[in-house]
């Protein structure tokens, strides 16, 4: 009698116990399995409706997750294949946890999330298209963003990068974004979701972009702990000279928000509780110092959290200097005007200088810097043209246009930012060019009833929200909710908007210790905020509950005991 | 009253609660420490005698830990930082264990172990003296090594990495084995032990060392474990043609030993239970051939349990082609003649061509090559030149010399793998070039008193043993027992000699199931082996059981649940 393998459920007539667990390659061979990925298919071809997603950040994972696969067909399209739990990042910068601890793939094994690696070239609201170019071998991805997408060319000349002759089947389009043209394909969908998120700022200050660790991706995680071990290995030979010790372990960390004074804290609780023990003889050249252009760090805290903050970085030596102003990063030693001039040059240099106004020239390790968000290219490049009226989808909103396909429209954004508008139901808006007569005013405005953005990259007509993962997090849950619940476009503007609950924030300050601001911000005082070893244990719990996959729910505690028991890991590959 | 903090036993008068966590950076750094790494010094200057341990592999970190740190104060110098447990490198391909699962820093917390990272150059055996030269930013350290190491002009070129100019006190000296020249300094032992290990072979075959992923060392692992999941990546675009996928789902793995078979297994472990539910699609590409050279795989067990082990790969549809002669490795696909006469030219090229003579060109994603050991280039050129007579070291145990410092002296070596020849005790000898009169045969020989070698890279004058991690553990473990013992030549020369005891071979199949070769080896049946779930058990927990640090002992077992329960992780970056 023919039995069902519980693995794959495989029919196998003449089952033994030793098959049960060992389905071969074979035969999974010979299974045939659901369509693969279709980058065109007509509307609906399943009987569901195929949502398009831009992006695995909070925005695009979130939402990723909680759509209804009965429901919807969900593609996700995003240059990286997996999500960061960006709270946790510093810790993975200095062993706390492993980088994997805080990441998930975007791919379901279920298969109920469909992805496709590859960066948005641009967007077809008439013919309800994206078009896309792989990233599979773009060596940039994983790394924070801070400018344009260097050029395929450049990439391939540097790293044997891009997808060559062969890769490509014969009807496929050159296109892209880059100098030389790379292999793009369209994706059509039903539904689209733009959550593109941010890219670092770098306020173009000299040699940042080229020689700055940032704290945004989880290449930058891996390069900064390779850097840290690094430059205690290289102090501890014997022929280096005490001045190049000096150098070598001064930390320099620019910005003065969460990120930045998160990862100083990081930092300084791994030299005083493993590398103390491990480089002692090291300790007297350490120097940790943190600048910042305001002249006050922590600005979303109120008064006493932060002067509290103040104070337990002070204690661990971590030197705040604010109103100080950065204006070079580049290689080479302070005293070195060759190296100075000579920045492109190949050459080995592997101490850099930090410029400020108010110091000069100071001899550093390296530099981290989060210094904040800039807007992402995609959305000033890709969204910034002019498009043809998207008849199906849009929905007039302001003006009396009679022939709206005979206008030239552009999405909403804010001037100022280029966030993309939004309403409270995160739907993108279109504006016509104003004509004679019109002024940008009463020019006619509609909404697309089937393009949405959320997150980073977005504003809300009603007002600005910070640019959180809390925030990203509740527009996704909010959006999921609502299309869950209604498909439609007609129910679906039923719906009451969005509108943000604020849970506080945390930030970690070292030494087991945390400061939260509760939701309120009227400042009655101390009942509205926590501080101490409390505010941290809230601070790991609240992140356990968490987005985290129950693998990482059970990792990262285990991580952390094991951090606690034997030490941090200081092997260095 | 002053109380003791108990961490870092810090004195502070005006003790508070939450001082005892946090003893601040400046207070440590007022501390005084031990002395650093000395390089010179006189013997026994703190009265240990110092012990130069040259290698942190399974011989050299094995003697680190066992050392009494009371007798001898010990210095590793290896170009890497940590040991790498390798009979579990191949389940962090894979992402059935994480790469740090199986590293262990060879510096220790307690100070106990110092460590200097650096390439051994040269040996002065009458100076007592080991040259070394920093290799702290060698981007080639992680990776197998398979030839002599790139000289330091190239390396900067490539990878911006050597020491540069300011790094290096003024009177340190330059020389280094590379073209151009580098800092290197001089290190003062009393005692000296040879465990630099050996290279990958690759039997010099054209383009193997260019273009094939090793399996020696952890940075290996990673770059094998970034290709597979890249490989699945760019078989799901949607562009790519159907004879690509063929091409870049097709594994090749070189070398039918324990460790090419046990990746496959791996491998096959990873497609049936990971990739087969989140790429179902692309399974019917997949496929994965394993050549040797040889008739027969695994050549070390016996025919009942090697066939046992081929019969378990056929289901895993693991094609094992023995006989087969691989010519040729190179960039591209197998029908593209200008790619093969390119091979430098940077154009991306991600396919690969594998020709054997038996099946001529065959395209293939990647291609594992694992096919035995080389000697390391250290012993052949470091040792193999004319020494002047160690007069304090050397024992002349043949032949009478009157004055041998008048004589020149070999490291005597088997002439055809150039292992280093040692005797029981692991002492190493030197034989005076023959003079008239004299043949090799009858040339006076000496042992040194105090310059030892262990591991892969000596051979027993008593008889060869196998170059296995087992092998070098014994050895290891034995001559530190007999230097905790007799620190003193002459108790030490008569201890009795090492003996090997054969605790049998494990090789993991696959599907959970290994093969266990018993230590008896006359073939009298299978009560001398053992095969299957009984096997993968003991085999899993033998290795808990070994090296691995408490950390790890407890990480490892964390990890294989969150498998068992989660499947494997496949976010790559």
């Amino acid at each position: 009698m023919p039995k069902w393998h519980r693995q794959l459920g495989v029919v196998c007539r003449t089952c033994r116990i030793e098959r049960q667990k060992l389905v071969p390659l074979s035969v999974l061979q010979r299974r045939s399995y659901a369509t693969p990925v279709s980058t065109s298919g007509g509307s609906k071809d399943d009987g569901r409706e195929k949502v398009v997603i831009l992006g695995s950040g909070w925005a695009g994972f979130v939402l990723s997750r909680r759509l209804d696969p009965k429901k919807y067909r969900v593609v996700v399209i995003s240059p990286r294949s997996y999500f960061v739990f960006t709270p946790l990042l510093n810790d993975t910068c200095v062993g706390t946890l492993e980088f994997r601890n805080v990441l998930e793939s975007v791919r379901k094994r279920n298969g109920k999330v469909e992805f496709i690696q590859a960066w948005a070239d641009d967007i077809s609201f008439a013919d309800k298209t994206v078009t896309v170019e792989p990233s599979v071998l773009d060596p940039d991805v994983g790394h924070a963003l801070t400018g344009p997408r260097r050029s395929y060319a450049q990439q391939s000349t540097h790293h044997g990068s891009g997808l060559p002759k062969g890769f490509i089947a014969k009807d496929v389009q050159l296109g892209g974004t880059g100098k030389q043209q790379a292999p793009t394909f369209p994706v059509r969908y039903d539904k689209l979701i733009i959550a593109v998120g941010t890219y670092s700022q770098t306020f173009n200050t000299k040699g940042v972009r080229e020689n700055a660790y940032f704290l945004k991706d989880v290449k930058d995680a891996v390069a900064i702990r390779r850097r840290i071990l690094e430059l205690f290995e290289l102090a501890r030979l014997p022929i280096v000279p005490e001045e190049t010790k000096r150098y070598l372990l001064h930390f320099a960390i620019v910005g003065g928000g969460p990120t930045g004074m998160e990862f100083a804290a990081c930092l300084s609780d791994l030299i005083r509780e493993d590398i103390s023990r491990i480089h002692p003889e090291l300790l007297q050249y350490i120097r940790i110092s943190l600048y910042d252009v305001a002249p006050k760090v922590l600005p979303m805290f109120d008064a006493a959290l932060a002067d509290y903050a103040v104070k337990q970085y002070k204690r661990q030596n971590v030197e705040i200097k604010t109103s100080h102003h950065v204006e070079e990063l580049r290689k080479g030693f302070p005293n070195d005007p060759e190296a100075a001039k000579n920045q492109d040059a190949q050459v080995p240099n592997r101490v850099y200088t930090l410029r400020t106004k108010e110091e000069g020239d100071v001899g550093i390790g390296m530099c981290v810097w989060s210094t904040g968000l800039m807007a992402n290219p995609f959305v000033a490049k890709a969204l910034a043209h002019v498009h043809r009226y998207p008849a199906s989808s849009a929905h007039i909103t302001h003006g009396d246009v009679t022939e709206p396909a005979d206008r030239q429209w552009s999405i909403q954004r804010d001037p100022k930012s280029g966030s993309i508008f939004v309403d409270d139901h995160f739907r993108v808006n279109l504006i016509a060019d104003a004509a004679e007569g019109e002024t940008a005013e009463n020019a006619p405005k509609a909404y697309m009833k089937d393009v949405f953005a959320v997150g980073d990259t977005t504003k809300l007509m009603s007002g600005a929200l910070p640019a959180t993962a809390q925030v990203a997090n509740q527009q996704a849950l909010w959006l999921a909710k609502a299309l869950n619940q209604h498909s439609d476009p007609e129910p679906f503007t039923q719906t009451p908007g969005f509108t943000f609950r604020n849970l506080g924030v945390f930030t970690y300050v070292g030494s087991a210790k945390a400061v939260l601001q509760g939701p309120n911000t009227d400042r009655e005082g101390m009942a509205k905020g926590l501080k101490g070893w409390i505010a941290f244990l809230l601070w790991r719990g609240a992140y356990l509950t968490m987005t985290l996959s129950w693998r990482n729910k059970f990792l990262v505690p285990m991580q952390w005991l094991a951090v606690k028991l034997f030490g941090r890991d200081i092997s260095r590959f």
